[in-house]
This record gives C-alpha cells, sequence and structure tokens, in this order.
C-alpha cells in the first residue's frame, strides 16, 4: 500500500449524508496517510452519554447540535492534521464552515448515487436521527433525497467531491489520492474568520466552480466584477469569464491600460464609476471583485474591493509568477501616489486566491525571470536554504516553465508567505519585515530609475545580492552567499551587476525608503542556516559595506 | 459614606508603582462601589504556590510576567465590575493593555512623591521583587525613581491619576471620585483588539491629553493630522490644534470647504495631496489621523485614515450632536459617488472618540435640533423606551442645550450604539440593521429632494414617525407612538408633516435603495415596549399603510 503524505497540521474532513459511509471510510485514510481518526458522533455520544440516536428525542436538536459543533470544533483542534468523519449535520452551519476554514482543514464530500446510500442505511435506520420511523427503503430513499436537497449549500461548499460507490477501502482510496492531490495544490493562510487558501490549479477552468464552493451563489446568482488589464484580458478574460459564468455568476468584465501607472487612485476612481454605473449589472454590497493579472491589477482591484460598499469580497486570480508567490497573498492592496509607491491603500484579505499555471505560458520571457527575484528571495528565508538548493537544483526546468518544478517552488513560496501573514497580518510587529529582504536596495533603485529602467523582481533580485555581501559584512552569513546569489540569479537570467546599486541617485533615496528610522537605514540582512536579522546601519556604513567586495 | 455606582461590566484597575498602596486602597474603593476586589499578587502566589518575593528568585522573571499576565487576565474576566489591584509591574507589557482595553476597564494610576513611596516600602522591601536588597532608604528611593522612570510610557497610559498621599480611606475617596466621573464621561466600545473610548468632556482642551495617554507619543513627537471644514476650523482648529501641540504632538491642519459635497473621492484625493506633499511634517505610517468636525469629516477624514499608508490611527472627535451620538463610534467610514450615497469607503474603526461639550454651543439652532432626529431613534430603541421618557422629561433642558441633560442622553445613545457596533462590527448581520430605524423613508426624503432640503435628522425624525405609523398598522407598536413620535419632535424643533414622505419622488426611490431585497423594501419597525423588527414589505404595501392614517 502506498504511503501518502499529509501536511502535518491540517485536518482532512469527511462530510456526507447518512449513508455515505464517512465512518467506515475514515479509519481506512487515517491508515493510508498515516494519521490519527476521529468520529465526531462517537465524541457526541460520549458527551451526551447517550447513543447519537437518542440524544435528539431526549435532549433537543439544538442540544445535539450544540454538542455536535463542541465535538468538531475539538477534533480540528486537535492538531496532528487528524482524519475527521463528521456527523452529517454537522457542517450545516456557518459557524462550523468558519471553524473548518480558520483549521485549514480540507473538506471531502462523501456522496454515492441515493439508491445506494438507502440500501446501505435501510437497516440501521433505527440509529440514525431522523430516519428512524422510515418504513420501507423507498420512503427512506425520498427522505435522504430531501435531506441532500436541504444541504446542497453547505454540502456544496466541500473542496473535493469523492465517489462514494464501493467497498471502503475502494472509496478510501478514492479520497486518498484526490485529498493528496488537492493538499499538494493548496496553502492554507489561517486567519481566523479572514482565513482563506490558495489554490494552484492547472488552468483557468476551475476558477468557477473552485468561487462557487467559496461563496455559495444562492438563489439569484452572485455577482462578480472581473478586473484586469486590457493584457491580460485578451489572454485569458474569456476563459476566466467563461468559467466565473458557467459556475452561475453574473460578469461584468472591466479593463484598464496596462502598466505600473494605472496603479492610481484616478484609475481607481474610474474603475468604481464604470462599475456602479453598470446599470442592472452593477455590483451590490455582497457582490464579488476579481483581481485577474499581475501585481498591478491586484494592487489596484484589491483597492477598489476594499473601499467599494465598506468592503466587498476579494478574489485573487493572480497570473504572473510574482503575483502569485508573493503580491495574492496577504492582503495588501495599495494604488501610488506622486510622493510615493502604495502609499495609498489598505489590509483587505482575499476569500479565495486561485492561481493557474497556464497563464503563465503568455508572460514574456522578460517578466516571467524577473518571477525568480522574488523566488530567490523565499530560498534565503527558508531554513536550510532548502528552497535556494531547489532552485538550483531545478533551475534549468524553471526556465522551460515545467509545471511539475514550478509547482513545487510555487507552493513552498506561498507556503513560506501565509506563514508569515498569518503571524503579523497588517504588519504591525517584526515576522511581515523579514520578507524586506532584498528590497531597501531593490525599490531604491526601482525609485531612481523612475520605474521604467528594471522590473521589480529584477531589482530585488539586486538587492538581494547587496544583502548578501552586507549580511557577510557583518559577519551574520558566509561569504561565499553573495556568490552563490550571484549565480543562481544569473543562471536564472537576472541582472547581478552590483555595482547597479551604486550610484548616487539610489543611496539618496534610502534616505526616503519608508523603512527609514533617524538617520539610519533598517535593513534586512540574510543569516547563515536561513532566515534574516534587521540590522540597523547609517546609509554610510552600508555604502562602505557595498563598496568593498567580499568575494 | 456615599455608595458610587459603577457600570455593572467595567473592571477599575489600580495601577502604580511599589508604596503607591494599592492593596490597601483596592478594599476600600471596593466597598464604596459595592464591588469584589481580586489583587492580582495574590492570584499570582497561589498560582505559585510561593510568595511573590520568592518567585522570581526560583521560577524566573519570565515565569512570574506570565503568571501575572493570567491573573490580569482571569481578573478582568471575572466580569462584575471588580476593583483590581495589580502587581506594580503587570500592566507593563502590550499584551496587558490589549487585555485592558479589550475588557473595557477604567485605568487609575496611584502615586505619591518617591520619598513617600520609599517610606511606605522600605519596611517590607523584602517582600517586593526588586527592591530587597535595598540597604538604605536613599537606596531605595533611587531605585523607585529609575522604575518609575522606566515605566513611564506604561503608567503615563492610565485614564485617571490619583494623589496616593494619606491613608488608604482618604485615598480611595479620591479614587471613588474620580472614577465615578471618568465612568461617567466615558462608554467603552469593545471590538477586541480594536477597542477604543468615546470620552466626552466639557472642553476641547482634554483632546490632546486623552490621546497621548491612548498613543504615547514615544521619543520624537508623533504627528497628527487634524482634519476639518473650514467653519469648525475656525470655531475650534486652534483649540484642538495647541491641546495636541501641549501634549507633544505635530499638529498639521487641513481644511476643505463645509458641507456634504466635500465628501468626495475627490476631495479625499486632494487631502491626501496635501497631507503627502507637507515637508518634514507630512505624515508617516503610524501618525494619527483626527477629524474634527460633524458626520461629513467624521465620514471624509476616516476614509482618508482608512487609506493611508493603508491605515493611520483614527480619532473622531465630533463637534455636532448627530456625530456625537452616531457617526463618531462604529468605524464607518466613507464618501459618496454620484450613484450613491457612501458607496465608496471602509470600515476602520477609531483608537479614541473624544467628544466636547463645548462644540455644541458653536452650532446654529437648525443643525443642533436635527440630532434630536437619531437622537428619537435611540429613544425607541431602548428597551422600555426609557431614553424616549428622558428625552421628553428634559426637552427644555435639550433645547438649552443644557451640559447635565446632554450628557445624559449621549451617553445612553452612545452605549446604545456601542452594544450594537460590538454585536455585529460590520453589519454583516442583523443586529446593526436596527439602527437603520427611520431610515429607509428619510433617506429616499434626502435623496428626493438632492440633500438640500431637508438635514439628516429632519429627515430620520420624518421617517421614524413612518415607522410608527407602519409598526401599528401591522400590530407591532401601539396606535398612540405614532402621536407621541411627533409630539416630542415637534417639541425638539423638528418637521412632523409625514405627508412630506408620500411624493412619487420618495416613494420611487424607495426602489434603489440599498436596504432592498427583490421587489419588497426591508423596512424596520418600532415594537412595542422597545426595540425594533424588520419587515420584508413590497413597496406599495408601504405606501397604503402610511396612506392610512391611524390616528
Amino acid at each position: 500500500m502506498t504511503v501518502f503524505t499529509v501536511a502535518a497540521d491540517r485536518p482532512l474532513v469527511l462530510v456526507g449524508p447518512p449513508g455515505a459511509g464517512k465512518s467506515r471510510v475514515a479509519p481506512e485514510v487515517g491508515r493510508r496517510f498515516g494519521r490519527p481518526v476521529v468520529e465526531t458522533d462517537e465524541r457526541v455520544e460520549s458527551k451526551a452519554k447517550r447513543p447519537i440516536h437518542g440524544i435528539i428525542p431526549e435532549l433537543g436538536e439544538s442540544r445535539f447540535r450544540a454538542m455536535e459543533a463542541e465535538a468538531l470544533a475539538e477534533a480540528l483542534r486537535a492538531g496532528e492534521g487528524a482524519v475527521v468523519a463528521t456527523g452529517g449535520g454537522a457542517v450545516c452551519d456557518p459557524k462550523a464552515w468558519e471553524l473548518l476554514r480558520a483549521s485549514g482543514a480540507l473538506t471531502a464530500l462523501l456522496q454515492a448515487p441515493l439508491d445506494v446510500m438507502a440500501a446501505r442505511v435501510f437497516p440501521v435506520r433505527s440509529t440514525r436521527p431522523h430516519l428512524a420511523d422510515a418504513r420501507t427503503e423507498e420512503e427512506l430513499l425520498g427522505r435522504l433525497s430531501h435531506l441532500m436537497a436541504e444541504r446542497e449549500p453547505w454540502y456544496g461548499r466541500c473542496d473535493i467531491e469523492i465517489d462514494a460507490t464501493g467497498r471502503p477501502e475502494q472509496v478510501a482510496s478514492r479520497v486518498a489520492s484526490a485529498a493528496s492531490s488537492a493538499l499538494a495544490s493548496s496553502v492554507p493562510v489561517r486567519l481566523g474568520e479572514r482565513s482563506y487558501v490558495f489554490w494552484l490549479s492547472d488552468n483557468l477552468g476551475e476558477l468557477g466552480e473552485r468561487l462557487a464552493r467559496r461563496i455559495s451563489p444562492v438563489g439569484a446568482a452572485l455577482r462578480c466584477a472581473l478586473i484586469a488589464d486590457e493584457t491580460v484580458a485578451r489572454h485569458h478574460g474569456d476563459a476566466a469569464e467563461s468559467s466565473l459564468r458557467s459556475a452561475g455568476f453574473e460578469v461584468l468584465k472591466v479593463t484598464f491600460p496596462p502598466g505600473e501607472r494605472s496603479k492610481s487612485l484616478a484609475s481607481a476612481s474610474e474603475i468604481i464609476d464604470r462599475l456602479l454605473g453598470a446599470g442592472a449589472y452593477r455590483p451590490q454590497r455582497g457582490s464579488v471583485v476579481v483581481a485577474l493579472g499581475g501585481g498591478v491589477t491586484g494592487d489596484l482591484a484589491g483597492f477598489v474591493a476594499s473601499t467599494l460598499f465598506r468592503g466587498c469580497p476579494l478574489v485573487q486570480v493572480p497570473t504572473t509568477l510574482l503575483a502569485m508567490i508573493d503580491a495574492s497573498v496577504g492582503g495588501k492592496t495599495a494604488v501610488n501616489h506622486p510622493e510615493g509607491k502604495n502609499l495609498v491603500g489598505a489590509f483587505h484579505q482575499p476569500v479565495l486566491v486561485q492561481a493557474s499555471l497556464d497563464t503563465l505560458k503568455t508572460l514574456d520571457e522578460r517578466a516571467y525571470r524577473a518571477g525568480f527575484g522574488e523566488v530567490v528571495k523565499y530560498g534565503l528565508l527558508d531554513p536550510e536554504w532548502r528552497l535556494l538548493d531547489l532552485v538550483e537544483r531545478d533551475s534549468d526546468a524553471l526556465l522551460a516553465r515545467e509545471p511539475a518544478a514550478l509547482r513545487r517552488v510555487i507552493r513552498r513560496c506561498v507556503e513560506m508567505k501565509a506563514a508569515v501573514v498569518e503571524k503579523d497580518p497588517e504588519e504591525r510587529e517584526g515576522p511581515r519585515k523579514a520578507l524586506n529582504l532584498g528590497h531597501t536596495f531593490g525599490q531604491a533603485l526601482e525609485a531612481a530609475t523612475g520605474y521604467e529602467r528594471w522590473l521589480h523582481g529584477e531589482a530585488v533580485g539586486l538587492g538581494l545580492i547587496a544583502a548578501a555581501r552586507v549580511g557577510a559584512a557583518l559577519g551574520l552569513a558566509p561569504k561565499s552567499l553573495e556568490q552563490r546569489v550571484c549565480s543562481v540569479l544569473g543562471r536564472l537570467g537576472l541582472p547581478v551587476d552590483v555595482s547597479l546599486l551604486m550610484h548616487e541617485s539610489v543611496l539618496r533615496l534610502l534616505g526616503v525608503d519608508k523603512k527609514v528610522a533617524g538617520d539610519a537605514v533598517e535593513f534586512v540582512v540574510p543569516v547563515a542556516g536561513g532566515g534574516t536579522k534587521m540590522a540597523s546601519l547609517p546609509v554610510f556604513e552600508l555604502q562602505s559595506h557595498l563598496l568593498s567586495s567580499c568575494r
């Protein structure tokens, strides 16, 4: 038997109607993943000191549901990525979904054809709430059908759906295989009631269904404002729109001219005008804003979502490598101001991030490669520089945009970003500052050259070389690190000439950088063994470290 | 002995250095307020199973501080407005202040001249952490002085300061009297880490100090952007500015033309331009935005604060009755859009609301009276219509702007607003909708008349009459309620002719109101005994209820 791996702390929760076989399948799944198994019904029985079917008649439905909720909360808290078999009604409640989302659980809906489930339940119907008095299998089938219809808005939220016909071992194999692939394609960002999941798919076709699972469009179709720049809209607009429409959303597409210049309060205002002037399909409170594109679009459309109707649900659909691994997660939205970049904005966490590898195919070579500036940054943040090793090993595959290599790298970057964001969602304390590695010089270089000469990732790459050199000069990183960073960036086609940073205009701009405290520059340096330290250095000292060659 | 009253669930926390007499004073204060007394040191001793002075040497300082934090959390949770005597170092920690704020505690700093405290502690120094080895009273005095300096940033956050010289009973009397008056002048809004307090003072002079207590300006002076319309700036700008300056803030004043037209994305953008272009004094991340004015200013400056640097701390200084009792609390910020009011905005809770009765003196009569539209709304929301009784009883005093009458009414309205906001901070569920009582028709009337004919409070007043009539027609409110509402509004100088609402343009506008669901209007109606119910009514039915006279 294959042993599957599951991220240690993500619970795997089996959901489904009576007769789907959750409690028989759960131990089999637990065995395959090598994880503990919790059955919420058992916990409820031990709390209530009576069998499940005795609880509702004797203690009432609301007591039963409260005990079920408590049992679910405990099972999710168990914290070892338990496989949890839930009672059929345990997830039919908004609070339960808040718990599930906050725990980062992967939810699997088990269901078989109604007659199969009815046949399974009929002999044991006396032990099931609400089904005990069905006299014939046909009557039971009717009940189950009604139950399924009633619970559809809740069951429909599950991450994956599993055909539950056949023997428990067969079903468990299906669960294990689907869950493994879903776990490998997703990273939860656990922020309490603002939790969400980053999903990585092969193509944009999954967007609509994934969003429908997150925000069930109830009754009338929910409205979506799909915001993209003209270039991205040309390449991917139709795919995104049709995916959303087939999942039941009404879509209003709004495009804007590509480029950093569109990241302004004026553009945001224009987009808002177009959304609010859009007649019958104009968004309302509760409508969703979908940001389809790179960092500019995520920031701009995110800002629109944060201010429209005092906050609309936002979906980030990053289409560049850079946006996938960095900007799409974390809730930063912003527009630029003549006085500086990103000075106007808000923290507004998305409800879903849906990245698709196929969108990377249309990126031009330079823009694609620039993304590796941030990838190498995460490589330096990763304990033992494991991600750096991986990038070095896979550099050819990455340059060839091979999906398997990209998946590994993107997933690891997002895991790290998520971990930082979970610790410091609004950048109040230290943790999130580590992500500025390479950015002090990188942003100064971008500013000094009017944001036209260098792409962000290229500038960050150069900033990383500078940071490695300063780290070595301060005795925090090995002297060989600079050469290693240069070499991997070079192999990925990024500029590596650190003397580009030594222009007076760049150094002068460090003085107006927002990371300044007093006269010293707060500088993030990489340290041996992975990770960073904050160093507070006077500008002249930074400069002299940088001038001294330490190779 | 006078028995003072204290809001049942606000803890009163005594803070101060060793020798301030906290544990001797606490029981006396508890007796005066009729409240239980908790001493955190005692709880720590029982947890640690050893005396306080034995804990640090034996278990280490960090274990001691952790136990202290736990004891403080328990004392605050006790939930009966306990009088809590804290260990001297228990509040010297950001987490402790988060707890204190989230609990709505009133904090009182007890301190006496250093020599007085040293003389008190010397004989028992062996029982105090860090002081046991002081050989002379002078040495102890030196230690205490150092301790006080070190703890100043923490002690300086306390709401009130009490002279702790004299016998415990004398000190307790001072605490009881200052605490009673502070409790009567403030309402906590408990929103976890976003908690804040509404303070009501006699004049604006308290603003600076109150803000300094909330956000201690450390090291370099903290920057304040003081935003007001030209009229309010003329009346109160200097008072606010000099109060802020004398508390150590650097102030940058920005004004804009008065009136609803300034509540636009264009004005917000202009204010942002002026703040960011302001040279050495321009706000930075962490700078405070102070909104000095009525509802327009609170919404506009609040919106600026919510977007500048992805969110700046915001202080609401409401200068109108309407803004004091309603808009200043709850975190709604917004600008208007040609397609509708308040369509663009964000939820951004203030860190402090500081209202001053003296600002009401400069309001013109009509604007002042309009505030009572919202006051009467709260009157209908209050259980048993107690606030309505109070307003009826005090109407002459209120018209004469008498401080005592105003204090009672403002305080009660804010308490009710705070209770609703605490339950539903971002208007996701039902509770906050109750605050829309009177607003469905009120806002339609304002819109139908281009926001020029009627002030908001006047329109709401008319909406309340309509709501009372519909409530009676649905059998939810007594038939006499409409007459009662008319009569109190009339006495307060507000329009009461409900036929003003019967224009076609008003009724048509109900169809585009944001509270619409399907074809029916979601309508808030007052119910007998106080409070509201939601009724979903087709527009024509609303109209026919309104046409039928039910007097």
